[in-house]
């Protein structure tokens, strides 16, 4: 079943290659897909036949979201902590700790559900990959009934044992870094792609962070780290020497970090609804694009330091609080998550890549931070399958 | 055709007298919708029968949002104009004034269709009561067209011919005030309940907005004023001594505008999305709550300054970055908003007011600024029927 889009007012390829600018645009233009597939993009007026058409009335098209760092699985949520902490009143119980609690004490079934319902939440807004991890589980089968349940959605599955030391291991990080390194990655690994480690002050110091990376990279997985957010440290060194894909949040930099990262290719991964629902600083995208770094854009969706689902939010915060123009930051939430995720067949709309589209109810791309918090999507496609 | 929505998890009712804590929350509740109005609230098991059933599965009900600020009457959008702002480029062509030419070579038709989109999108986010500024005509036909037509969409009609001062009356603002206070003003007020005027350097001083102020007054409008939004100045203190129902923006506060308007039934409006599209800083919810000032929040959507619809992200913004709780957030959306509109039927969900709700994807209120940019207005009634 092949499908033309035609009447598209501006058609953001994402692939600099196949139109104007960094965003690769093309006007008055016209897309085919087939099989799953872009099959040809142009002016509107020359597009080919296809079995069925839609009309773009002079809309928007761009690649669909890709969302390279989410945390989905996990059980209750945290809206009392949230409050607590935006009002300044002490909270006791917060913390990661609270939502493994409800995790581990979940039916498959209900992290199912509740996984499946945040997709379904993403797809709404225009985003059609998603990165998942693991890491509210913290025992060896805990772990893997996660990264099980998440390989049902995505294939861009994160084994993210190394999230924090589970209470069992308090006073020995070390035994947990064995755990996890050793029979906690042979469970998990067959159902994972990536392997991630949160590398900050008080949760895994560099030893601890390089440990667990190379245990995954000898089970096959590819590193990606949580680095520098809450403070300076070594953790995008690591990822650069790692050869990781991507060292995510970057919020605290030295310039030896940013050169590392703008003389490799790591991505950089800014998740700047993490600062708004935090009130911590926002990574500063400017100097990252400046130095020559790729940055991408992602939302990190969890119940705790950020429960944002919405990428067109974090490119509004981009624009507003990092540096980034619209182009720049439309461009790092498609083609800079798709490099974050090492994916050449999604992020972009030209010939060849996967078929994955949204069509905006607006004009242009700037929309998405010109009209911060309005829900523009308003079809999306999925390997040329409509699903919104 | 009566409804009961049953299961409710909260009912935030925005009457403090129907609940408990500021929002009057109900929790296990129910709802019954009668005639358009509220029939009755209480304990969901406690709930008389109606004609139609609504499960709400443990969600969280409260009161459509009530945008008391917003300018829906225009033709064109400015998204060059912000991206240009906001990564610092020069930009020529900007302004309210490049609206006003937009709007007035538009169509009524087309003028229509943009402001029905735009309320529509406004319903498919939780709002139900939205007042409709005039402003970007500048001339009597021009203007009485705008109010004209916003009256076919809301009751909450304001007059703000005195929004800028227009080109034909470059260096004669003194002429332009007598014309909007006289054949400009007997040509509108038919349509409208309010009369506006934008008080601030560079616009209309203390003097001339009084005029305008009290030329609408004898034409029955009641006062509200755009005040205090680009440096301090006498807006607020005008706005209270001409017994205004709201002061709009009150970003730069002096110690006696916020003394003024907690000593007055003033309610001091604040238009956060504006600042986030323009780079100001905040205003200052939290002096003015402790001041005993009553608070309101609403988009300012329009073209220029902020083209935000979400009254969603208002409140986010609002506990982000203005000192509010999510409770009082909510309330200023709610129940605030009806009080900057001298509206007792709607912004609450109490016996006996309009049956304008909305059910959240989301089991509380803190929701809201929980999951920034998240689209959780799952189903919407005005005057008890459906509408998303
Ligand atoms: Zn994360
Ligand atoms: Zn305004």
């Amino acid at each position: 079943m092949s499908l033309v889009i035609h009447g598209i007012g501006e058609l953001v390829t994402a692939d600099p290659a196949a139109g104007d600018g960094p965003l690769g645009v093309l006007r008055d233009a016209a897309v085919v897909f087939d099989g799953g597939r872009v099959a040809w993009v142009g002016a509107s007026g020359a597009a080919p036949a296809a079995d069925e058409a839609v009309d773009a009335r002079g809309r928007c098209l761009l690649p669909g979201f890709v969302d390279s760092h989410a945390h989905l699985v996990f059980a209750g949520d945290r809206a009392d902590e949230f409050a607590a902490r935006m009002t300044g009143r002490p909270y006791a119980a917060g913390g990661i700790r609270t939502t493994v609690e409800a995790t581990r004490a979940a039916s498959d079934d209900a992290l199912r559900a509740n996984l499946r319902r945040l997709v379904a939440e993403m797809a709404r807004q225009g985003t059609t990959t998603v990165e998942c991890k693991s890491g509210y589980g913290l025992t060896v089968e805990q772990e893997r009934r996660c990264v099980r349940i998440a390989a049902e959605v995505t294939g861009e599955v994160t084994f993210l044992g190394a999230h924090v030391v589970p209470p069992e291991y308090d006073g020995d990080p070390g035994g947990y870094v064995r755990l996890v390194s050793g029979a906690m990655m042979a469970a998990c690994a067959p159902y994972a792609r990536w392997i991630d480690v949160f590398c900050e002050r008080g949760a895994f110091d560099a030893a601890q962070a390089r440990t667990v990376l190379a245990a995954g990279a000898a089970a096959g997985l590819v590193p990606r780290v949580h680095a520098n957010q809450l403070g300076p440290g070594p953790g995008v060194r690591l990822a650069v020497e790692m050869g990781a894909a991507s060292a995510d949040h970057c919020t605290f930099l030295a310039d030896a970090d940013v050169d590392a990262l703008a003389s490799s290719p790591t991505v950089a991964t800014l998740l700047p609804a993490v600062e708004f629902s935090t009130r911590q600083p926002y990574p500063d995208a400017r100097r990252l694009l400046d130095a020559g770094a790729a940055v991408a854009l992602a939302t990190d969706c969890n119940p705790g330091s950020g429960y944002s689902s919405s990428m067109a939010f974090c490119v509004a915060l981009a624009v507003r609080e990092m540096g980034m123009s619209p182009a720049e930051a439309v461009l790092a939430a498609t083609a800079g998550g798709a490099r974050a995720l090492r994916r050449g067949d999604v992020g972009r709309l030209s010939p060849g890549a996967r078929a994955d589209a949204q069509l905006l109810d607006a004009p242009s791309h700037i929309h998405l931070a010109y009209r911060p918090g309005v829900p523009l999507t308003a079809a999306v496609w999925k390997d040329g399958v409509r699903q919104v």
